[in-house]
């Protein structure tokens, strides 16, 4: 007979287990203030790596290693494509404990509970950790879950330097990760990340659990201003072509704009540098950056014409020449409709306050989501902090999040088996 | 019988030898571009002293070192108090060939054309180099002229402490400008400055000298704001606390204030820092400076005002903490109005389009005028570029500047003689 997925079928998940691992994993490249920092296919993501493929290989899973360092565990049970869950376990080089980490261990809690409580799922199931999400050493980000769904070619990723001057290609092959299963990789059934918000909404409104429904789409614009570099006191306003001015103007007029767009349009200058940058000289350059970010590809892009109309119309009341440059674009993503669905319900049989939210930050999901159906599950982050030692979630809201995790699984394993009435 | 005044009665000076010693002076701490690096107390800086004293004993001058470095060439001749000229030549890191070592030079020239024309002034003349003027190495700038003048003690001035972690005092035992010559220094009897102007005002507006009526009043100000560090994706804007939608906000705040109070009211933001500098963070802390000048100085208090309140302001809209801190505050010095209008007089009767204005840069004279009547000629900066190797005046302009200088250090030395009686 069926099983009955109406009802919760997963097996409970052992949550001391969970923050076990976090905290063995947490412990490799140790940073004060109780983070970690374990750039991309530097020693200290390698053993990392090598802790987390110990627990996969413990746990009977059929370890793949792909040419650009991405792992796979495959709990290869049942029939058809998997169910795969992952995230990825390197980190910025001031990194919290939980980003990435917390979606790889889960995944593995998932499973291993399964196995234990002898729940055998009707498709594999499995859990990967991606290379280089972060990016902070090799640029781009997600440079893994992008090579996997077959966004960026192999020997491109392999000659990416970083900010040290090497290659991920001879990072891999000296830390022993540069594998020999394909890129792309095989297209999961349907793919669900676990991952802490890094945002505050869900701590400051109530809720437990996040049901992600998109990445918003970004857009990175660095404006340089070249205009005349005089002396503070001698040079009368009427005669300035003032760099710094036309940066003022820039971040006021970027405020208005996402709140006159509202919804989920936000807009940050992160970036300044002026030169000379002395207290009474008025520089002669200065150069900014832009983040703009939207989940409607439509208002970023008209975002980004406003910031273009703008930066000319400062040009030329100033008197400066502003030359900008597109640092980086991506579209938004939006999820597959019945995962978000599957992790809302989930969410409220459970018990938990659970939200539809879009993720302003960029994940590994959004790439998998280019090759089927794809999801995130979001917990809270403490005061929205992350890259930082700071970055905290409770340990019961991580534990949540992981049995929704296993229970969205247990779905997705079963749901199309169902349908098509195959024998359970 | 005394000498009628009210036609030129300085012999001409020899322009080419003015051009010279300047260009003499510039092959000393060289840089690429023309320019000059000697800042104070370096072993540059001593090979600059030791090739103006060497000029300054073959016009037969009595040298005196003070204790601070501050050095004196007097032509001992007549009675009473001498008029004196100068200014200095240590250089910013990036120096030009004129900023301060016009003046001095050009005070060397005027004697040895008095000298060498058998014109006996009436009362003693004096060229002086004032130490460390820029501040680049040691704070405060104007150091010798204000120790000079009694504004600074010694020994503290002796303590300051430099960016290379040496000291004022040790360093000028090194180079061997530690005089015996005390300080306070002696109130001459009038001090006249001249100096490229080191801004636009003069060549914009097509006059050949300025006769400087002030130097405008200083208020710097560091703002450090203390916000909430967070990703620039992850975070809704109604959830922001922003450093640098304050940075932003000043700026464009303080242009405006500027045009509101018009007149010679200036405003500069010149050093912004954001914390941690990245594009997808919203940064936690950002630094920047406000340099806010006026010749009025219940204005810039007013202008000072104003800012401290906008910042309150700012403080709370955004929810960051704001500190300020007083980098530094001179009150407006006016200059001698018989000094300001003998310069505007004797540049008509040489033929020159003269205006008054006032200097929006510090110089040594503002220092003197604290102990007698003091006064400034300015020549045009081409572009307003100092403090730079582009840093030019064209030779005529320079020459023109130094004639003016002997016709005005002639009058001071007879005016009060003749108003006396005292024959000639």
């Amino acid at each position: 007979m069926p099983q009955d997925v109406s009802v919760s079928a997963a097996p409970p998940i052992q949550g001391s287990r969970l923050l076990e691992r976090l905290e063995s994993l947490a412990r490799i490249g140790p940073i004060p203030g109780g983070g970690s920092c374990r750039l991309a296919f530097t020693d200290d993501d390698r053993a990392g790596r090598d802790l987390v493929v110990g627990w996969m290989r413990e746990l009977g899973l059929e370890i793949r290693v792909d040419a650009i360092g991405n792992v796979t565990g495959l709990w290869n049970v049942g029939s058809g494509a998997p169910v795969m869950t992952g995230s990825h376990i390197d980190t910025v080089r001031t990194g919290g404990r939980f980003d990435g980490n917390l979606g790889v261990l889960a995944g593995l809690e998932v499973i291993q509970s399964f196995q234990e409580h002898g729940v055998t799922p009707l498709r594999p199931m499995a859990v990967g950790f991606f290379s280089n999400e972060e990016g902070a050493r090799f640029a781009p980000d997600m440079m893994g879950s992008l090579v996997y769904a077959g966004g960026l070619d192999l020997e491109e990723a392999w000659a990416c330097e970083g900010i040290d001057g090497t290659t991920v290609g001879a990072e891999l092959e000296r830390i022993g990760y540069r594998g020999d299963s394909p890129v792309p990789g095989p297209a999961p059934y349907a793919f669900i990340e676990l991952h802490i918000e890094q945002g505050p909404v869900l701590e400051v409104e109530g809720y437990d659990i996040g049901a992600v429904t998109s990445v918003q789409g970004i857009s990175w614009t660095e404006v340089t201003i070249a205009g005349q570099s005089n002396h503070a006191g001698t040079t009368p306003m009427s005669m300035r072509h003032d760099p710094m001015l036309v940066v003022a103007e820039v971040g006021v007029f970027v405020r208005q704009l996402a709140h006159r767009y509202g919804g989920t349009q936000v807009a940050t200058i992160g970036r300044v540098e002026l030169h000379p940058n002395l207290v009474n000289v008025v520089p002669a350059r200065a150069v900014c950056t832009v983040d703009l970010r939207n989940t409607d590809d439509d208002l970023l892009t008209a975002a980004e014409a406003e910031l273009a109309q703008r930066c000319d119309e400062l040009a030329q009341s100033e008197g400066v020449e502003i030359t900008t440059r597109r640092l980086a674009r991506f579209a938004p993503v939006a999820f597959d409709e019945r995962i978000i669905e599957t992790v809302e319900t989930v969410a409220v049989r459970h018990g938990h306050r659970v939200t539809r939210l879009p993720s302003g930050a960029g994940h590994d999901a959004q790439m998998l989501a280019r090759v089927g159906p794809a999801g995130m599950i979001f917990v809270p982050s403490h005061r929205g902090i992350s890259h930082n030692p700071a970055e905290y979630t409770e340990p019961d809201q991580m534990i949540a999040g992981a049995a929704v995790l296993a229970e969205v699984m247990y779905r997705l394993a079963h749901e199309d088996h169902l349908e098509t009435g195959e024998p359970s």
